[in-house]
Order: C-alpha cells, then sequence, then structure tokens
C-alpha cells in the first residue's frame, strides 16, 4: 500500500532519521513534535504564537472533543481547523487513552468502550467504528485508531488480550473508514513484553494503515524499559511507514526515541509545565518562582530566540508567577514549545547532516548529563 | 505654565473635544481609553495584541507593583516600560484609591498612609512625596498625586476634610517631584457637593499641574449625579490641560463624559467582564456563556474587525469559556479592548467633523437605549 511518508535521511549510526509525511492540510518535516490543544485550544497560546513557534502539527483528543463541544457541532461548524483557526496539520487520538484514564469509570466489552463523562457523569458508548466516524466529523489530518491500553504492571495473559483485542479493533477501525484523504494510523501494543509487541506489529502491518504509533509506553515503566520497547518496535516497523511514539517526553525522551528510530511524538509536558513554571532550557530545568530568579535580568535562556527570552526577563517571568497572571502561562507556554519544536528541528538537522551521534552527545554535555545507554 | 495638551477640535453643540496629549514615550490622541495593567501585564493580552488592537496607552497600578515586585527592582531592571515590554505611554495611578478600597486596613493621617498588605498583611506607609518616587522609580509619563477618597454618602464636613487633605497633599506632590519630564496631574475631589468641587478645582489650579482628573466618581451615586458632578467640574478646569475621569465606566459612561468635555478614562471593566465572559458589542451587551450561541458561526460582534471577530465563531468563544480555557480570557479580552479604544476613535473623528450629536444618538439608537437627559 502506498505511504505518506518520505525518507529524507538515514543516520549511518543510529537508527534515527529524517522525512516528511503528507497530509491533507499540508506537509510535515520529521522528526516532529506535536504540541498537545486538547479542547481544540493549546493552552495559553494563539494560532499565530504556534506559527510563530515553527508548530506544524497539532494534537486535538478526541474524547474531550466528543463531550465537549461535540464532534457534530465541529463539523457543522465546517471541521476542527475552521474552529480553532488552525490551518495547519492536526493529529487527532482516539480517545481510548482517556476512557482509560478514567478507571473504575470505563468499561471494555469486544464491541467498544462504555465510559462515564469526567464532566457530569453521563454514560456514553465508542465502538471501533464510532472513533474514526468522530475523527472523521472533526476533519483531522491523521486518525488514530481505538486501542485498549494495557495498565504497567501487567501480566503475560493481561497484555496478550489486550493486544489480541486491540487488533481486532483496529481491522474494524479500517474497515470503517471512509473516503476522505484522511490518514488512519495503526496503534502497537504489547505492554513490556517484545514478543507481544512483535505480534502486534505483525497484526498492524497485515491489516495495514498509513502509519504506526507505539501505545502503552511512558505508563510508569522504568525509563530504559521504555527506550527498549521503543527500539525493538521501532525496528520491526517498516521503514518507509511513519513511526510515532504517542504521549512521550521529556526533552531526554525526544532524543533518545529519535535516536532509536521514532518519527512523530506529542506530550502535554511543555504545555502543562509552563503553567506550572517550569522552563525548559538549553541547559536543563528552571523553576521560575525560586527566589533566585528575583532580580535576574536575563532571558529564560539565553541561547533561545523565542519571543518571550527576545523580550522578558527572568526578573518579570518570576512576577507574573507569582502575581497569579495569565501572561505567565502565556508567556511560559510559548518558551517552552519553542524549545520542543526547536529541539526538534534541531534533530532534523543534524541527521541531515549525518551527525546525530555528535548532536545527542553535546544535547546532554550542555546540560551535564550522563548519555543513557544506547 | 506650559501644557502637555493642543486642543484639536471642539464640538460646536456641546464640550465634546479630540486634542492630543505629548508624554515622553510619545503623544496621545484624545479622547482615549487607557487599558489597566494592574501587575505590569494587562490580563490576557500581550503588548503586541495592544498595538494591534491600538491602545496607545495603558494603566499601571501603583499599590501593586509597590508590594510586589516593588519599584526598587522595576527601576533597576530599567523601568516599567522595559519590564513589561510596553514601549507606549504609561500612566501610574498614585496608589490612592487602592488604599482606599483597603478600609479597615488602612489609616490616613496628614502625614500620609499608613496600610497593611492584602497579600501578606505586613505593614507600610506612603506619604505623597513616597508616592511620587515611586511613580518616577517606575518611570512612567504621567504620575498621579497621591489623594484621599470620599466614601458615598459622606457628608459635606467629611468630604470638606478629605478634600482639603488631598490639596495639601497634591501641593507636596508637586514640591516633591524631581525634573524627569514625567507628567504629574492633580486630582479633583469633593464628593458629590458642587460648592467642594469647584474650591478643589481651585486648589489643584493655583498649585498648577500637567492635567487634573476627577476622582472620587463612578463610587456608587446614581448615574445621572456621576454626569452632573462630571459636566459641572470639567467645565470648571482650563480648557488648555487634559481633563480624566477615573475609573470611568461603561460604554454608555465614556459616551456622556466626552459629551461632558472629559479627555481620558481608564476601567477595569472591558478586561475584567471579558474573563468573566461578557462582551462589549454594538448592539449591546453579549454572555457568551447562554446557550443560545452554542451552534452560532458568527463572530461576536458582526460590525468588529478585531482579532477575535475576524476569526472566531461565537459557538467557540462558548466553547472556551464552558471549558475554562485561559484562551477564552485571552479572545474576549481582545475584543472588549477593541471595542472600547476603537469607540473612542470613533468618537475622536465625530468630533473632528464636528458630528458628535449625531454619533451620539446613533450609539444609542443601535442599542436601543434612550439617550440620557444632558
Amino acid at each position: 500500500m502506498s505511504s505518506p511518508f518520505t525518507l529524507h535521511a538515514q543516520s549511518s549510526r543510529c537508527a534515527a532519521r529524517a522525512g516528511e509525511v503528507r497530509t491533507l492540510h499540508g506537509v510535515i518535516q520529521t522528526p516532529v513534535f506535536m504540541p498537545v490543544g486538547t479542547q481544540a485550544t493549546v493552552k495559553g497560546v494563539t494560532p499565530e504564537n504556534l506559527l510563530e513557534i515553527g508548530a506544524q502539527i497539532i494534537l486535538g483528543n478526541t474524547y474531550h472533543l466528543f463531550l465537549r463541544p461535540g464532534h457534530e457541532l465541529i463539523r457543522q461548524l465546517g471541521g476542527l481547523h475552521k474552529f480553532m483557526n488552525w490551518h495547519k496539520p492536526i493529529l487527532t487520538d482516539s480517545g481510548g487513552f482517556q476512557i482509560y484514564s478514567l478507571k473504575e469509570l470505563a468499561r471494555i466489552t469486544e464491541a467498544g468502550a462504555t465510559f462515564k463523562s469526567h464532566l457530569d457523569g453521563s454514560s456514553h458508548f465508542l465502538s471501533p467504528e464510532d472513533a474514526v466516524a468522530v475523527q472523521e466529523a472533526l476533519g483531522s489530518d491523521i486518525m488514530m485508531c481505538l486501542d485498549t491500553c494495557i495498565p504497567y504492571p501487567a501480566t503475560w495473559q493481561e497484555a496478550e488480550t489486550a493486544t489480541a483485542l486491540t487488533a481486532r479493533w483496529a481491522a474494524r477501525c479500517r474497515a470503517a473508514q471512509q473516503e476522505t484523504g484522511q490518514l488512519l494510523f495503526g496503534i502497537v501494543q504489547g505492554g513490556m513484553y517484545p514478543d507481544l509487541r512483535a505480534r502486534s506489529v505483525q497484526d498492524m502491518v497485515s491489516i495495514g494503515f498509513d502509519g504506526y504509533a507505539l501505545g502503552g509506553l511512558s505508563v510508569g515503566e522504568p525509563t530504559e524499559v521504555m527506550y527498549d520497547m521503543t527500539a525493538r518496535t521501532a525496528a520491526l516497523l517498516p521503514a518507509d511507514f511513519p513511526k510515532y511514539v504517542m504521549g512521550v517526553g521529556t526533552p531526554e525522551d525526544l532524543v533518545e526515541c529519535v535516536f532509536r528510530g521514532i518519527d512523530m511524538f506529542d506530550c502535554v509536558m511543555p504545555t502543562r509545565n509552563a503553567r506550572n513554571g517550569m522552563l525548559f532550557t538549553s541547559q536543563g530545568r528552571l523553576v521560575i518562582k525560586n527566589a533566585c530568579h528575583y532580580n535576574d535580568p536575563r532571558p529564560a535562556d539565553e541561547n533561545c530566540d523565542c519571543y518571550t527570552c527576545r523580550n522578558y526577563s527572568r526578573a518579570y517571568l518570576r512576577h507574573l508567577y507569582m502575581a497569579k497572571e495569565i501572561m505567565a502561562s502565556q508567556l511560559n507556554t510559548i518558551h517552552n514549545l519553542h524549545y520542543f519544536v526547536n529541539l526538534m528541528a534541531e534533530m532534523r538537522q543534524a541527521i541531515k547532516e549525518d551527525r546525530f551521534e555528535i548532536f545527542r552527545k553535546e544535547f546532554y554535555a550542555m546540560r551535564e548529563q550522563q548519555i543513557p545507554p544506547n
């Protein structure tokens, strides 16, 4: 089957690669980080801020939009892009992970997921077919299959059962898809069991998708297990399709997963931590409320050229945070998203120049950290 | 004494007038509305948003900045303009009104105001001389004298005592002022007593300021009393100096006070109401959470060309508000400030074309309201 992915460069010394993914709303250069816009807005930043930051694609949460304002309303108003005034690509998740996170409020059967709304307790049912239909109504560029998540730790049997159900649901998602031009990605599960990950890869590839995601990672397992699962799974996936690790991660995670062959990432960390006053910088993390920043005229990161760092001091950012001003969230979010997006751009460039391993060494040297074992 | 004000146009049928005020950071066209940036930020909007909206000057609150982050810190970091990245004019109030609002936490003596911080209960003292020194440290373009506010209702004797003290404080403020090029405005008090307002005008004019403000209005008195006090006081003030009504008001108040000869305004209403989901439009007020906006594809105001109205539907604004998203405050604030700033620009234009009374009639006709008695 045809792929929306084109490989531009492959590191000669590791699995890192650069390429592009073609979607209805434009081409994405990979590796790429996708800011999370849960409720049809990336919290605290305008679409214009996102464009200036260099964001190429954002993520919307199907579970949240399904409940409020509702996918039919968004369809009626012209789709999610028009609704939120973002005209570049959007990836929507399937709702599976959010429903899984509801724990006792959700019940999984062969048919699909029954769950209670976190907003008002109302009952809802989402089948694999529904998940695709909702994402078609939203009009996202990349849709995700409904999957069943696996807690950590889980027994092999628990993981096997959930992984098998995810495969049957994935086939139903693919069968239900209309011809809209939207891409559909399968999600590889398997818990922390390499044999189940391998089986899940086979299941997904035999159905055939436009791209493949790794689900169920960063759910509490040790970092080295996450990196190991990522490396093993990425190596098994077809090289000519995009590979996406869902919900990952720290700047270190992004570097390590690119090193292991991943193309796409999303995470709430830069936006959520920004609202909590934690800034990512080239030297590491900075907690803006700390008293040492009280009268510091320097920008958050002296190596950064984002709007926040060009115009505001640490002293001002600390003042806004202490005063609980909305502008604190706005400026911190702009900086953190710029850091993540720019980190990916630097990795793309390094891969194209076949110096990714040097980049990786320098990344850790600047923050005085050890490189994780390969 | 020389005035920073130049009159450009005077209505032939009422007291409305257009002019300009020259300050260290540029010229302000009047009549003008000043968005309030209490804590060194106009809540929810960037300086770039303010420039696009057409804001010419913003207001900072001395009381808040004195307590946090402190005027000495702001001076050390290059002044308020640099601190908050706003390079057009800034007016700072004196702190008098906020201290007055603390009620039992404040005590007024001949020497000045003793008060407890609303943040941590710490005790502070602010003399008229201190109020000027703090504003000089902040580096605002227009400073205000420390005044004593008068509750409503107040007896003539209470009002007389406070008005006389305000005059003695005003003289001390003027005497304490350094040669920085910053303007200093006197504040006319007098409560709701025309004879005391007249006496306060005489007191202030005999000291001699760069402009004159009307304080102690919009403090609970009937609207017609506020309009009457404004008209009487504005008529007594020298025509060749700027006239500023502090803390006023609704769009209707702005039109009525311009009609009565006022040049400058500030009010938290557009920004605070925006955060509470109330939008000002050419047809009147719109409460965005109302169910009728659920699926409305129209902008908040079909006659508005602000960023919010150009790009977002009422349905989207309602969704953001219901979902408690930061973006709700951002987009609503941009719209409301644009409405207030644009209303002033329309009034300026109408005055220059000597059709202000026609403008006033149309303003009320569009919102199906009666014109208040002159």
